[in-house]
């Protein structure tokens, strides 16, 4: 049987029955691990970026490139609540790759580490016969049982976001198509993504934030994780979205539905997140709500108060090919 | 500039360079990094397996690929003298693995687990648009300032193996010759390496012993690291290398120098350690004192205590082709 006729979650839920035994830590499922130590809990995580898959090596600088490898894994430490407090790079060179490249490689990751003071502790080096290959994995914590998991939403809570979203898959598209040029903001959201530590750390520490995570495949795939990790439906409301001017004015050029982008388009590296009715959020965090926690199962989504029929899907990695 | 001109450890001077700050924790050169935590250290490790350049996709079954997979992390602990916690699998997968493929990679990696109690408490899978990409990381811990580091061994000290050396990189030169039914011994050596994790323990807990790391790229090299790291020098006594008798019965039927594969030839995952003059180490503890420190730099061999004119050299992951 192929993979892909089982899909990316198929395969973690495989890996899930095979590996039965957690030994009492909050192991698969989440955006990070979690493990609890006296007065603090650690929090673990691992992403991998692949040449072709995940990048293209013409289509990404290096020192973005570096850059974002980091921002992804912190970004899922600013989902729990937590903050970094070590980072581990793996990386395989292919042929052909030079020192200045990786030098750069290194200085984008840097300069995300130093924003973030995320020391790297250690890694692994090595040739790639294929495509190049990385891994990062980071070690956070935060404190003890303060870790927002995606399981955590109740009926009744509001589904907020923070930032803006689709900008990431518009700037893919528009790298695609060779426009670089036209919209560096959407560009600029796809290959440096900001991790969105500060809010993480903040939203973590509010009681009336219950479930939090971070969007890498889109809303429509990732609300769905936090909807059946918590046994709940959610209502949308499709104009309530954020959307930036950027998205707007190059799907209106494009001929594409911008809420297309803000709900199926992965990569935002925003937070989403649900929160008690009548939270109030702390002005800094720029956040929209979207919609609101139901009972039963799914997402509905609503055009002005309306029923919209509309099933997007997020990304899945093993049955969807574009994904650079 | 390509990177073989500067080589795996050029590369690793640089990053350390570029990467100056690690918060007082002990970084980059290590088997481990090294995270202070009250009364414990946690110690992480990561390695990285590439198709084609760690492994051959038809030279090893896929049970054996994910038990490797996690022995050799795990011996990264041992070799701090720590005990896994937990560890966590990235893969990429590219078409045509078949998911009876990926749970025969799966039950691998979870017997080896189980055998040491590691929880697989995350990771990421994704597709991979080139070769297979596996990428694991262990978090371990052991007593506080008790992590046995590459830095210090002294002058005077003995210098230990565990096991024997060499079977795995002659396992390695059977299964590329096509002889794997004649050495199954050897082969298995390469495909299963047993991490000495009890014996990483218990050397851990004994004063005397000094430094310690794990063999992966043969002595000749691993042994170095610890040499430059500690400011010391080794003589080696060729003649008490331990070698297994399949080892030099393949070797004999095969003209080679067994003392060659056992010196230079990688991924026997053994424990090489020092200890102070004297040190009783315990019987359960199957270790072969193969030499000295002394001052100065680098190593010398002798041969029945005379000087041996030899300068093998151990692998470096960007200028060497083979390593499979």
């Amino acid at each position: 049987m192929e993979i892909t006729e089982i899909g990316e979650f198929g395969l973690i839920e495989r890996i899930r029955q095979i590996f039965t035994d957690s030994g009492g830590m909050l192991g698969i499922g989440d955006d990070c691990a979690v493990i609890p130590a006296g007065d603090r809990d650690w929090i673990v995580t691992t992403d991998m970026l692949l040449e072709d898959t995940h990048f293209l090596r013409n289509g990404i600088t290096p020192y973005d490139l570096g850059w974002k490898s980091l921002a992804v894994n912190i970004s899922d430490v600013a989902a729990m609540g937590g903050s970094p407090a070590a980072s581990f790079l793996s990386i395989g060179i292919p042929e052909g790759v030079s020192v200045e490249y990786m030098d750069a490689f290194l200085r984008g990751y840097r300069d995300l580490a130093r924003k973030w003071s995320v020391p790297l502790l250690g890694g692994d080096t090595t040739r790639a016969a294929g495509k190049m290959a990385i891994n990062v994995g980071v070690l956070g914590y935060c404190p003890s049982g303060q870790a927002k998991l995606r399981s955590a939403a109740l009926p009744g809570d509001g589904i907020y976001v923070t930032g803006t979203l689709g900008d990431s898959a518009a700037g893919l598209e528009v790298i695609l198509g060779g426009e670089t040029a036209a919209y560096p903001y959407l560009v600029g959201r796809h290959t440096r993504p900001e991790p969105r530590m500060e809010e993480g750390r903040i939203l973590g520490s509010i009681r009336e934030v219950h479930a939090m995570m971070d969007i890498s495949d889109g809303i429509a795939s990732d609300l769905n994780h936090i909807l059946k990790a918590s046994g709940v439906a959610a209502v949308i409301e499709l104009n309530e979205l954020p959307m930036s001017a950027e998205l707007r004015g190059w799907s209106s050029e494009h001929g594409k539905m911008p809420e297309e982008m803000a709900v199926a388009g992965g990569e935002d590296y925003e937070l989403l997140f649900t929160a008690a009715e009548g939270v109030v959020l702390p002005e800094t965090i720029a956040s929209t709500r979207i919609g609101t926690v139901s009972p039963g199962t799914g997402i509905r989504y609503l055009r002005e108060g309306r029923s919209f029929d509309w099933s997007p899907s997020g990304f899945d990695h093993f049955r969807d090919e574009k994904e650079i």
